[in-house]
């Protein structure tokens, strides 16, 4: 039986995972995840992508092998020049102007479609997760930075120079703080994670009694969002009320995606979702402050359903997607 | 030749207007317009758009008369439930629960379809005004409410509930002004109508020196944004300030719209455009501040091109567009 498994590629800047992903939907035939450590260059990660691609291949797939991949999606973090493959510039990998789709597709020896992280995540969603069989779907991918996926109609919206949806980089405040994209007062600079550590360490600066200097042995500038994420599940109070404001940051940037969109459901991605209800419960209650009733009464905000494979799984529903039409 | 024409009927707080737009596009063949005067109820207007409809008709086509009308094309106001037809609220009509879809069409012997005024400017300007021609635009209609449009592949974005583009209620300032609809900070509560008024009278109060004053013979409350832009034509150095002001907020809003859309344009309809370079230059500048390079590059942000009658072609077109399919 040939044409039964689309490779998937998900490049981050912390791992790089390869699985083979269905062409019909349903469980992953085989995985592999391991470090990006991107300062190696992107030469050394393709090499590491077609030795995991080889293994992946020989156990989904032991008797057809590579005849039963249709082709190989590739995610990666952004802007990309989605027409010629390429990436442009990526402060988290440190590859600009590399031609990851061509150099890829060669290596596993596979057509290849190239998008951006937070689109595969969001399509992985839609067509795999929490957002199966919806039309109208926005997802939000929390991080590093903070990115985001549109469906309409059952397609990704990609614009006109293939940039859509740039949630992160939405200004919630005219004149609020400062974003490592230049401009002042966007989403990112206040929920994602390295501004969630931020602004922890400022509230402890400005002395908030929590338990999260001891889990840093008093270096504060060890705290992440994780360690934020840790403290609260000890019960820190301060913890929660940075999760609280962060969530309403949230809250804000999604009510206007709500307006905006009008979506069927929201699909947060991400490592700031395992706070859960302390997450969740303040950010919807600020999206139905904010935006429209009919829209909020008409939209589910959720945590994605495949939090490790929603990009993967993504990226090779994309491949298939872009090569059907 | 029948099946020339298609009915636009455009539902405004301040006037109706009713014309004979041809099917293939082009000219439009006869146009009414007169004041809506909505207290007088739903029944006097629709009452009024049957006279309208038939001196359009008989106008446009003197010989085919109805016979060579597809249908009637409905813009208004909303919210509106666009499934049943039905205004829901109108705070400028005042029509709660009417069902304008089925009574023009019945009024006027012609299938009917209905959208938001919003959608239906943004439809027109791309159906046949500023946008024509392009996939991806987005409209932003400024009057005494701030509305929007979103078009992706050629087709409106409707969202989950039939309320996607409220582009007004966008939050651009966490804590920020008393919008009407209840929120705090939404862009309309900075730079819809109303609103420039307001600051303008704001910054009299607080002692700005300017000829506004002089316009209204004192009385303050009788600012518009139509005084405003009567004094920045007469070279006032404040009007000017409260327009740039204006433009610096519009420019928020649209860089966030540049950002999660990358449209190809931004066309801006209504009457603040008059105050052409002086709102569009620092508008634009605003953007490029905010938005990215690539988005910002791949996007002209322009005025409409149909002042007058982008609502009542674009309600035509949308009849044509959900007929045919």
């Amino acid at each position: 039986m040939s044409d039964r498994w689309v490779l998937g590629v998900d490049i981050g800047g912390t791992n790089l995972v390869v699985a083979a992903v269905p062409y019909a939907g349903g469980e992953i035939g085989a995985l592999r995840t391991q470090p990006t450590q991107p300062e190696r260059g992107a030469e050394a990660s393709v090499n590491d992508i077609e030795s995991m691609a080889e293994e992946v291949i020989a156990e989904a797939s032991p008797e057809g092998g590579l005849d039963d991949f249709v082709g190989v999606g590739i995610g990666c973090p952004g802007p990309l020049d989605l027409d010629q493959g390429i990436i442009l510039s990526t402060p988290n990998l440190g590859w600009d102007g590399y031609p990851i789709r061509g150099r890829v597709g060669e290596a596993v020896g596979l057509p290849a479609s190239l998008d951006n992280d937070a689109n595969c995540a969001t399509y992985g969603e839609w067509w795999q997760g929490a957002a199966r069989g919806l039309t109208s779907v926005v997802g939000v991918t929390l991080g590093t930075g903070i990115g985001g996926g549109l469906i309409t109609e059952g397609h990704l919206v990609r614009g006109a120079s293939g940039s859509a949806g740039e949630i992160g980089h939405m200004t919630i405040q005219v004149d609020g703080r400062q974003c490592g994209c230049g401009n002042l007062g966007c989403l990112e600079a206040y929920a994602s994670g390295p501004n969630i550590a931020l602004r922890a360490r400022e509230g402890l600066d400005a002395g908030a009694e929590s338990i999260l200097s001891e889990l840093v042995a008093g270096d504060l500038d060890r705290i992440t969002a994780a360690t934020v994420h840790e403290a609260l599940t000890r019960g820190d109070r301060y913890a929660g009320e940075v999760i609280r404001e962060t969530a309403r940051y949230l809250g804000v940037g999604i009510a206007n995606l709500v307006n905006l969109f009008n979506p069927e459901m929201v699909v947060v991605v991400g490592g700031v979702t395992r706070a859960d209800r302390h997450l969740f419960d303040p950010l919807r209650s600020e999206v139905r402050k904010r935006a429209f009733a009919s829209a909020v009464n008409a939209c589910e905000i959720v945590a994605g359903a495949l939090p490790q494979t929603a990009g993967v799984i993504g990226a090779a529903g994309i491949f298939l997607a872009d090569s059907s039409h």
